[in-house]
Formats: C-alpha cells, structure tokens, sequence
C-alpha cells in the first residue's frame, strides 16, 4: 500500500529509477487507480513529472510492456491492458433512445477502480474522492457502546445460533418505524437484512432478474450497480440523470423497445450528482412502471443525509412494485454492513431464498446494536449533528470550487457535488494521484467508457484550501 | 412461529379444527418444512394422526386447494404446489455417467426448506436435523470476551472505515498460519474474507463460471451449493460419493463428455456422509482436475472438527488449481459469518473484484475477533473440547441408531451420520415434525428429486432417548 504523498522516486534506493518508476506504475495498475483502457502520461510528461530523463521513462514502459500490463497503441501512446476476464458472452448497453443495441463490455474492474482506492487510502490527505463520510465524522463511542450493550444485554443464544433467515426481528421491528418517517408503511414481514445495501441490490437482482434481462439504470450513476448487473448477464438502458431529473421522454423511449423488467435508481440524494426527485417526476415514473411492467428498486443509501420530506417512490406506490433498499454505511459505519430491503409481501419469500443461497443469514450481532441506535434515538441525533456539519462543509466546499472555475452541473445538495472542471477529470486524477489526493473522475459514473470533465467531490473531504491548490495547478499543468 | 411439540388442534379455540388444520399445513407450506412436490398424509393417515374426522380432513385440503398451496392430481392425493418461480431457462442435471442431458429443475425452494427449519426452531428439543453445534456446545464467554477487546484494543479508525477490500490483514495473516497445519501454504495475499464459507463460494463460482458451465459435485451433499449452482445458471454433474470415496470412473466420463469447468467438494468430513477423501484418491482427483483442465473448490467447513493430518486437496496440489474454502459456523459460530477462500495468486484480484459487487467489503469488527480467537489459542482449545464432546455424542447416538435398526451408510465420523432407515424419510420427516422432531431427509441431499430412505442425523442432537422412541412410533405407525 503506497501511503505517500507523492509518487516520488529516490536516487538513493537500491533500484534503478527505471525500475522505481515501473514498480510503481505495475502497482497502481494493480490496484485499480490506473484503469484498464487508461492511458499513460506522455513520455515527455512523465520525464517531467518525475525529473527523470526520457529514457528513463522509455525503459520504464518497456518492462511495463514486457509484464503484460501495458500495450503501446501505434501513434498514441502506451494504454493499461484490458482485462481477459469479461464474461465470453458480453453484455450489451443500449445507449439511450437508440433502439439498435451497440455491445459494449463494462469491465468490473472499472468500478472497482474507485473503491479500491478509496479502501487503500492512497495518502493520509482528506480524498475528495471517497464515498462515505471520513472516519472523524463518526461516533465510534456510540457504536461501541451499542455493541457492548447487545453483548451484555441481549439474548445470548440469538448471538451465537444463525440469525432468522429475514434478518434480526428486533432491527426489522426498528426499521418498520423508522420507514414511516419516510412516508414508507411496511411491516416488519415485509423487511429482509442483508450485508450492507450492495448485498440487498444483489439479492433483489439475482431473485428477480434472469441473465439477458434489459434493466434501467440512472447515468451517470454509481459503477458497482452497473457492473454487478453487468457480471450477472443483465442489459444495462441508462437513463439521462440531470438537474432536471430523469429523463423521463427516454425512459418512455427505452421500456417501449426494451421491455425492461426493472428500474434502479437512487431517488434522493443521487450519487453522484445529488439530485432528488420530484413528487411529480415520481408520479410519472409509477406510471411509467405501472404502464410497462417493470420493478422498481429504490436505492435510499442517502437517507439519513436528506429531509425527511423528500418523497420516496416506495411511499407513493406503497410498496406494489417497488422494492426500497438501504443501509447505514453513509451514516453509523461503512464497516458493519448492515443494510436491507422492503418489498412487496408477495416477493420476501423469493428475497430470503437468494440471501440464503449467497450468505445463509446475516451477523446477528451487528444487527441488533443497529437497532439499538434506532431505538435509542442516538442515530437520529448523530444524523441530526451530521447533516448539520455537512451543510457547513458544503458551504465552504461549493465557494472553493467555484474559486477555482468549477462549475456545478447540479445543485449541490447531500454528500456529493457534481463538477465540471473544464479538462479531461481521467489524467486529472492520475495527476492528483501522484501528489497523494484521491478524485473520482466522472468517467467511473458511465455505463459506458467516455471522456469525461465532470468529476464527484465528497463534501466533507473537499474543504481542504491545499487540495484546491493541487487541483489548479493539476488542472494547468503550463501555468 | 411454531414452538411447539406437536402440531396439536384444539377444539377450544375460536377457529374451527377445519380451520386449525389448513393454517396449519398453510404455515408448514410457508416455512418450507412441507416443500414444493412434497405430498401431503393420505385423508385416512390425517385423520388418524390428528384425531379428527375424514371430513375435516377433506375440508381443510379443499381450504388449501383454494388457496393455491396444493394440487389434487387424480387417484395420488394431494401434492404442495410447485413454486412457479423457477428461472425461464431450466438449468440442466446430468445424471452420473448418462451422457444424454436430462433437463431437470432444481428449486431453490427445496434446498432452503432445511435450513429454514433449522432456523425457525420448531421446537424446544433437540433437532436431529440440525447443521451446526447446538448453541449450549458454543463458547459465548469467549466470543464476547474477544469482540469485547476488539472494540476496546484494537484500531478504532480501522473499526470505522470500510473494511480492507480482501478483508482484515489481522485475520489474514492469522489464517495464514492455520491453514500451515492442515499443510496448507498459503501468504495472507492469497485469501479472501467473505460472509462465511457460503458467501465464500458463491464468490468462487461467480468469478470462475459462466451461465451454462458444468460444474462436478458431490452427490450426496449440500443442497444449498446445488441450488445456488442451478440458480446461477450452472448444469450440475453429480459423482456419488459413497464410503469408497468419490466415485472416480463416473467423475472421468462426466470430465470427458461434459468440459466441467469445476469441481466442488467438501474433501474432509463431508457433508452428509462423514467421508474424508483418501490421499490416493485425492492425487487421482488432482490428476483428473489436470487432464481435463478444471478448477478444485474445496470446501473445508468442518476442518476444525477433522484431525488435522487428513489430507486436503488445496495441499497436495498447493494451491494450484484449488481454492480452499472455509469458515467458523461450525465451531465458533454460524452467527457472525466469517469465512474466507485461499486462492492461487492469479485468481485473487478477480475474487475481490467479485466480493466487491456483491456485499462490498465484510465487518472488519468480527473478524478480528476471530483473529483474535485464532492468536490466543482459544479457538484451538475449544475445538479440542468440542472434538472430545463429539467423539461421546457420537458413541452414544450410534448406538440408539443402530438399536432402532438403522444401518450407517458410511462409517460414523465427524459431525453427521448418513443412516439409511428402511422407509421413505420424506415423509417420516412430517411425521416427526408433528411431534415436534427436526429431521434432515435424504431427498434434501441429492441433485435431483428421488424418494430417500436415508436421512443425516447430527450427533451432538441424536442423543435423546426420547427422539429415537419417537423415530420408532413413526417408522412403524401400525406397530
């Protein structure tokens, strides 16, 4: 793990510094910060970068080329080998409102890209690039305290015999009140646990979709849910998400030709580009659900983040045909994984089968110190004392940016802001990467590879002035 | 839930015993304890058994037959409605050594029917047909005791943050060094945590396979890899595994004629037969695996209840073209889901990538806990107890079974004996249910549908004098 600020080289090593800079470059392949597909700087831009002469940096690329992780494109430069492991049969992409369907592989590789970094904490700088909040944003005596109480107080056999298949009653008991907050009714029956909200969108896919199934998707939007539809053998339709909303005329558009069996969204607080939806957009979408036929999963992950008063679509259509998945890793802890699903009454059982055939049950434990924060109501004043510091952190966040000639292609609302920078956010990265700060370049929120000059910053990790300084200098590189 | 002994009716209560009986067969039908296929007791058996009239009977299956949980078919009584959720595209079963494909549905549904008996605890006594330790054989104290120092001494920010990508470093290296004593060498670079071995596997066969692929395994064994295999999409190809081993010249032609992609074993104390793999059949195993170019899954759950000298297959080949699968819910816990795979290099990105799509990351809290159990010894010692408790269970079962004429399948080894009881343990099983016993029937265990006249028995909770009296009375209901 490179905890570096810089991606510096030293004379003094034991290595050449041919050898330092393609070890170098070999683990940042390895880890996913360099992406199948993705370029390597220039030779000249290398040299410079690192003070080292051309030739050092022409050898480099060779032993990179010699390992197999390189290819040099004639005319264009040395690119990231793409990955032999797509499936043999590759998944198509419909782009949107273009009924011919145009194959395009979307290696899993690509999302984890992000969240590889972002678990390897690429320096010990604030990453404006991570996902959750930063660790000193959460309350680790609460959660502590929590566990120790389930450990003291709880029912000691509960904690050792395998969970209930649906999940521990007590946290279900706990989310079926707290749900009503949102204007969701469900019953306790109706909830089923998982291993954070990524599991709960895999059981809901694999329980309720077969490989070749067209899915909507929002775009831009969160990779791993396109690549794990992707790896399940599901045709991804991408649905333009703007300030305006979901595109509801291509949606119209894409269920007429497609016939897709489900849509996924992230209604409130949209990753990455923090829009919420509107009641009526909401209405139109039910009825463009109800009028084709399709499921729809509503990704709440945010909600903690977000008023209460945002309409869910699961509150709207009372949980028919709308599948209501979250989680607590924005919020109490990305660590415990606990998150969960409410569905139709019809579908739990079909639900608990697939959660069984991929983990048999859930961590008893952690589900019920969850529940105690529920009950508690400690949760709800961490949540309160949270969004309180994230609106601040916003503030400061959205004066930077636009200081530094950002421009927001969304409101800047929850978590995440939505920023054009103006250049290619792909070398940007690998830029910044080098001085130690973790971007997420817009491109990881495709369902298919494209340039990109949008990038997402997390509000909470964006306030720091020298990052915003990195970003300039980053951004013109003459200057 | 029903917690209690008998399925017993009440002519107190406000529902008429019409009523009883139907929401009762209802909830059996719901929980799976009566699964899809399964036939219910002829009028005059139901009558009989539950002390009411032919008519009520006939009343209550009409109840049902409305709403739409079984199915009269003409001159053969009354069936449980097969589930209509299976996939559009049938998976396909190859029968051993049948070159023809026989298409053939396995239903998730029947795989689940056990476990969520096992689950919902039917009743207050000992459950014969359960998979793990009974509660009161675990170490509470200790679990508590390391969750406790986890949260207490280890690294708090490491408690909060995402969990590393391949899982906690603490638990891998620990790993690392047990798995030396099954003469396992593996670097902690090559494992890969999971939910427990369950989730551990369905991330090895969503890496490793496509829809469509072949895939050996065990008959008998564990219908829930059967039916997460057939659920993925996967054709399975049964090789009996009797008390000679898996049977090598059916394993051969079904390599030769089908192209598996893989074999899934549980080489150690298999499940359900007790059998431990040979070391010679083992190298004949590895050389087939070579030939035909096949990858090994070894699933070693029950490793901690095995002498650590028996041979693994993962040993012999080193981790070549094996992967080692297993985990802690037979012996610490089946609660917290800790498991792991130890893969060849080559494979270890791609197992993250996967493990990544599917839950994200896994609690780093409980699996230093089980680190913690593994560096202090307090695993060991407890298995050490555990084994010696097992070895006198088990003396004592094989006797009761044997003296109420069962006959063992395989010698009696490990945590379940295979016995073949002379009459259909199907609907034995129902029999029992009534009286409150969790049996583990023979159908449960094979990769297609057939009438068993054996069922596994699980030592530690086969001892009760008064199950095998009641195994008797229902064997033999004229007697």
């Amino acid at each position: 793990m490179n905890t570096r600020d810089a991606f510096a080289l030293t004379r003094a090593a034991g290595a050449t510094l041919t050898e330092q800079l393609a070890s170098q470059f070999a683990e940042r392949i390895r880890q996913r910060l360099l992406a199948p597909g993705a370029r390597l700087p220039s030779v000249r831009d290398c040299a410079r970068r690192h003070g080292v002469s051309a030739h050092t940096v022409v050898a480099a690329y060779d032993q990179l080329l010699a390992q197999g992780l390189v290819e040099a494109r004639r005319q264009r430069g040395f690119f990231v080998r793409e990955s032999q492991r797509a499936p043999a049969s590759g998944p198509h992409v419909a782009p949107a409102a273009v009924a011919a369907e145009v194959p395009v592989r979307v290696a899993p590789v690509d999302a984890t890209a992000l969240i590889r970094g972002m678990f390897h904490g690429v320096s010990h700088l604030p990453a404006p690039g991570l996902g959750t909040l930063p660790p000193d944003w959460l309350d680790l005596p609460m959660l502590a305290s929590a566990l120790r109480r389930v450990l003291s107080h709880g029912d000691a056999t509960l904690a050792l015999q395998y969970g209930q298949p649906a999940g521990d009653v007590r946290l279900r008991e706990a989310l079926a009140t707290k749900l009503a907050d949102f204007g969701v009714r469900a019953r306790s029956s109706q909830i089923v646990t998982a291993t954070g909200a990524t599991h709960a969108l895999d059981i809901v896919s694999r329980a309720l979709l077969s490989p070749g199934d067209a899915v909507l998707v929002d775009e831009p939007g969160w990779a791993v849910e396109y690549a794990r539809l992707t790896q399940l053998g599901m045709r991804l339709l991408p649905v333009p998400r703007t300030a305006d909303g979901p595109d509801l005329a291509v949606m119209a558009t894409l269920a007429r030709e497609h016939r897709p069996r489900m849509y996924v969204t992230v209604s409130v607080l949209h990753n990455p580009t923090g829009h919420s939806i509107s009641l009526g957009d909401a209405h139109q979408v039910l009825k463009l659900a109800e009028a084709h036929d399709f499921f729809i999963v509503e990704d709440d992950t945010y909600a903690h983040l977000a008023p209460a008063h945002l309409p869910r679509l699961a509150a709207l259509d009372g949980l028919q045909r709308t599948l209501y998945v979250s989680g607590f890793s924005k919020i109490l802890t990305p660590s415990w994984r606990v998150g969960y699903v409410a569905a139709p009454p019809s579908l739990v059982e079909r639900l608990i089968d697939v959660k069984l055939l991929s983990t048999l049950t859930t961590p008893a434990v952690l589900e019920q110190a969850v529940a105690h924060c529920l009950e508690q109501g400690s949760l709800r004043r961490h949540a309160e004392r949270v969004t309180a510091r994230l609106d601040a952190a916003r503030h400061r966040s959205v004066q930077l940016a636009q200081a530094h000639g950002c421009r927001f292609v969304t409101p800047p609302q929850g978590l995440f802001g939505w920023v054009d920078t103006g250049v290619d956010t792909e070398s940007l990265a690998q830029t910044l990467l080098d001085e130690g700060w973790l971007l997420a370049p817009g491109h990881l929120f495709h369902a298919t590879r494209r340039p990109s000059t949008v990038m997402r910053i997390n509000f909470a990790t964006s306030q720091d002035a020298r990052f915003w300084q990195a970003f300039g200098r980053g951004r013109h590189p003459s200057s």
